[in-house]
């Protein structure tokens, strides 16, 4: 028989920040494994210091305390301490390699600040590896993102500035790491995440190691869960395996990380795939875990054995269905990692009767206890008996605390302290008269609820309140600053309001199974209910038509090639809207917009608000649960500004209102 | 006698995202300075896109205009158009090179968008002329900056990374630009802005060019004011000019800018350095113009003759009265711009008597009419007459509307509703009863001053209201989220107290050279007036003690070697602490904190405060106008995460607490 070893995956949880607690942590599960026959530990990129933590990168302190946790990460691979005293596990020899910030004092990086790299450490019997290509005793990334929220550069210097600097090809300094494992000396191709994902990069330093005949491949990761990302990366890392003919080890960290105004789940979801290209063993999401894959040399090639326990590929699942569940999953872990991070653990809803906070109270409902879960209703005149009724229902059928509060007294305070009240200079000479129009009315009825009731009713119940805005709402600021966008996050913030519906199915379907959100909140008319004009029992509601509005929002925001007004009039006049944004069939454009003038005046409506107020509402909106592939916030950057058209939308407008006719109607 | 030669530089006024504006206005300066003997027409990076935009540079309509408008530009650079006509200025021919965003349509950037670079085009006879060193009709920057607020790396490819691509050398990249100006081929060497900002790179491209005999080198730069910067930026063009032995053009634009959170102001200041380093003229600061400089060959080297009218030096100016007038400068131009490009002329401030929302209200009337400036003053059973009559004061002085409105009335309605309130489920079998601590009270005091009244007052009035609050307050957060934190813009958001009171001064002394915010207002006592314990007639305040904190707020937040409170302990165990944060003689410690324990307390206070709840609020902030070296937003990137303590600090701190004394008393 041939040689075998075995490699453990930690699929660690990583808080952000706090390399005390990581550190901590990864001392527990070398213990750990190390009583488990591991001979190799694989942890993920950056679990010391975490990764998404701003600028703390530029503290001195904070580098120098993640040194001392490398430091000990190190020692703990030696099995017999200093004191000669044999660690818990017992003698054997266990390597570990890990993700770490690598500061490197006497360098400088481009910010003129002390250097660090995004690096790994190998380490074995107390010592850490000697990395052949470097010279050094870790090892770097090639590769830094710098799309979307990942922002490596701004702090990390890199392989590739490394070897201009050194004058040297990049290959001289990507090489595998010799470790000796269970009596064999393997070379270990070592590489950091986006080291992987090298398809834009010129340089590829997974395909220069694997001319270095590598024996295998670990990928240590720090990757944010995004919809469809799983099925992507197992795409890319299944091909790279096959064709290395080599086993890929994948290992990412769970986590929650926020860059302040954006929160990510790192959903884990560690993955060793076999020479073949086959997925081998697949990590829960959202799990802490170690998963031993053993691994054995057949003719000199290492090939992984089925681990026992192994994960089971799901059964057969629909699509649809199978995102929703990874939202919710998303949603449920990251909500309830931020109410712990924050110290809190109860929360104050606003219910409407609406879809939006019925479903964000459906969802908290399942995280919380029912005592520390409080649903309250703020009705003003303009509300109905039937959406009072729909949130009353919603609170019994969750069992959890709830209140009816009027508005109707303060509103009148504010009315009648405003509304015709003569303003003067002090000497008189000049003089404004205020009245108070309906709209402005409108927000009146929004920041009561949110800023005086909602705020001091949290505060009294030791708890937060909820935003319960969704991405609709949020891309064209269809929601009130300091009312309805107040709350301490925005869990449906990343959701199009068909998501909303989903997830709200969902809810009822499988997690509560049974109909804890009435039947009613799906089927009335989304309305804001702030006046008269949006009635729902006269099916009067909000001006956005959900199922085209989404995905045109959508093809603003999230679309790859991300459209402007240009390209949706080109598609409009050549009769490819609906499929270059995927409409759903049914949706009926022609009713709604019967003239070309009313689809450009709905389009440039949304248009400017996406690009102007509403920017300026995101910029004081509550943080966002990212799920999408853009997220508001640090994912999606944007600026204040005057909302672009370009010259070629201009004339192609001008050209369709020669034509007083309609697109979907001619 | 040898040839000579005008520069002209074009120091455009941008405006971010609006290719068509800004691509108008440089066609207008291009015509006017060719009737104006210029021989070569300098124009700042990036004027045709602006810079900061966000993300918009994901879309490909946008780089399309961009791209139609660098070709319209190049067009005029002809002074005879396509139909045989002579351009108004005449028919001398006149060379002119901008900076833009140049697409590469056929080339992936490593986001995998089509690739764009930070460029420029220089232009005669409405040909791009061929850069010899790429051989394309452009060239790049080599160095982007990636900290603080820029971004650069995440949208733009460089020219070091071309260079690794196409396996060259840097160096071969760099070349001069060969520009036929008034008979004589000269060679001008191109850069962008960073480039000249060489020291902390390996690659040095303004040292690569030097050794290529230019005539002169043209720093295109797009360049956001920073207290001080200026003055660095002297130092070390200076420098560079005398080690060239060559002139150097620093083109500078003025515009105001924004990543949401944070707005920057670009302050021009273009400069001509004469080839033995002195400043020959300097352009002012937030003003578009065009500036012409002669520069003659003496002995076959470029000279600059000193050009008529340009920037004589100010007087001797103390640096403290000159910081402040720079901030003044900035925040004017910053604020009129804001307002003009958000459409809004009226706003509305709510003034209680203490400085912020006082120098806030000068500032205003110092750049509105007095008819469109609405202050309000609202007082609860917690104001005292003291402030009511400093507001009522100032509105005089300043000759603008104003009102009081008393918010006990609403105050009443909320304590009513909440106060002692039963909550069930709506089974019964659950049950919490509200009472509304006194904190909790204070708070609903502020939010319903900003959230009720001022939102409500400023949209009746068809204007916005302001945030006041100062950078001592936002660091910790010590405001109200919804309530004072609210508002369209904090434009004191990046001043330390100490700098709004200096403002205060500048205002009452420079601008209105009158007692326009009332002596009361500076030597009244900080307070918050929320309860009986911050009772400004009893000397009761804010527990921030404004001489001590300014400067420990500024160690976290602004010191380049961010200090923690490892820093600070250490600092003041070792007696330094006065030294290192730079505090004022007079400011008595000792009294404030008598006991190790004391410092410790406050110390811990404000840190857990600025590291938890602060960045909760400051992500619901409102944008900051950035006048500091580091402005919270976009500039002072942040997590919400647990407060960091080294286990160095806590060591120090245990020592510490063994000693019962004071650290100052003893």
């Amino acid at each position: 028989m041939e040689a075998s070893l075995v490699i453990g995956m930690a699929q660690m949880e990583v808080f952000p920040g706090d390399p005390a607690r990581n550190g901590a942590r990864m001392l527990e599960m070398i213990a750990s494994a190390r009583g488990k026959g591991v001979d190799l530990l694989v942890f993920p990129e950056m679990c010391v210091p975490g990764y998404l933590i701003g600028d703390m990168w530029e503290r001195p302190a904070f580098l120098r305390e993640c040194e001392t946790w490398n430091q000990r990460i190190v020692a703990a691979t030696d099995a017999v301490d200093a004191a000669g005293a044999v660690a818990a596990g017992g003698a054997r020899p266990m390597a570990a390699v890990f993700g770490t910030v690598i500061p490197d004092w006497k360098a400088k990086g481009e910010d003129g600040r002390p250097r660090k790299y995004n690096g790994y450490i190998a380490a074995m019997n107390g010592r850490a590896i000697r990395h052949p290509g470097l010279g050094r005793d870790y090892g770097i990334k090639t590769l830094l993102p710098n799309y979307r929220e990942f922002d490596e550069p701004r702090h990390f210097h890199d392989a590739r500035k490394l070897a201009m600097e050194l004058d040297k090809p990049l290959e001289d300094l990507l090489e595998p790491v010799p470790i000796p494992l269970n009596g064999k000396l393997c070379r270990a191709g070592i590489i950091l995440c986006e080291d992987a994902w090298e398809e834009d990069y010129a340089q590829k330093p997974l395909e220069i190691l694997g001319l270095k005949s590598c024996d295998f491949m670990l990928n240590l990761s720090c990757s944010p869960f995004t919809q469809g990302k799983n099925d992507k990366r197992n795409r890319v890392f299944s091909r790279k395996a096959k064709a290395l003919g080599r086993p890929v080890f994948y290992v990412n960290c769970i986590s929650l990380q926020n860059n302040g105004k954006t929160l990510f789940t790192f959903d884990g979801r560690s993955t060793a795939y076999g020479s073949d290209g086959t997925v081998a063993a697949e990590m829960p999401a959202y799990a802490q875990d170690m998963l031993p894959v053993q691994v054995e040399w057949r003719k000199g090639r290492p090939m992984l054995a089925k681990p026992a326990g192994a994960a089971v590929p799901d059964p057969v699942e629909d699509m649809p269905a199978r995102r929703i569940r990874e939202i919710y999953q998303a949603l449920r872990y990251g909500a309830r990692g931020f109410l712990a991070s924050i110290g809190q653990d109860r929360v104050v809803i606003g219910v409407s009767g609406g879809v939006d906070s019925a479903v964000a109270a459906a969802f908290y409902r399942d995280i919380l206890p029912p005592q520390n879960l409080m649903l309250v209703n703020m009705p003003s005149r303009f509300n109905s008996g039937t959406t009072r009724n729909l949130s009353k229902v919603l609170a019994g059928n969750l069992g959890c605390l709830y209140a009816e509060i009027d508005i109707e007294a303060s509103l009148a305070v504010t009315k009648s302290q405003l509304d015709g009240l003569e303003i003067r200079s002090p000497d008189g000479s000049l003089r404004a008269s205020i009245s108070m129009a309906g709209f402005v009315m409108e927000n009146v009825q929004a920041r009561d609820r949110s800023s005086r009731l909602l705020a001091a009713l949290a505060a009294s119940f030791g708890g937060v309140f909820t935003c319960n805005a969704n991405k609709a709402e949020i891309t064209v600021g269809y929601s009130t600053l300091y009312g309805d966008l107040g709350g301490y996050l925005a869990l449906l913030g990343d959701l199009w309001k068909s998501e909303v519906y989903a997830l709200g199915r969902y809810l009822n379907a499988e997690v509560f199974r049974r109909e804890v959100i009435p039947e009613g909140v799906f089927t009335i008319v989304p309305s804001a209910e702030l006046s008269d004009t949006q009635a729902v029992d006269e099916g009067k509601g909000d001006p956005l038509v959900y199922p085209y509005h989404d995905k045109l929002f959508f093809a603003w925001v999230q679309r790859w090639n991300r459209a402007t007004p240009e390209e949706i009039l080109d598609w409009y006049a050549d009769g490819s809207l609906t499929a270059n944004l995927g409409l759903e069939e049914g949706v009926d454009l022609k009713s709604v917009f019967p003239t070309h003038a009313a689809f450009i005046r709905d389009l440039e409506r949304w248009w400017n608000l996406y690009s102007g107020i509403a920017v300026a509402k995101r910029v004081q909106a509550p943080p966002i649960l990212a799920v999408s592939s853009r997220a508001f916030g640090f994912d999606h950057r944007e600026a204040m500004g005057p909302a672009f058209y370009s010259a070629r939308y201009r004339a192609l407008r001008s050209e369709l209102l020669k034509n007083s006719g309609g697109g979907f109607g001619a």
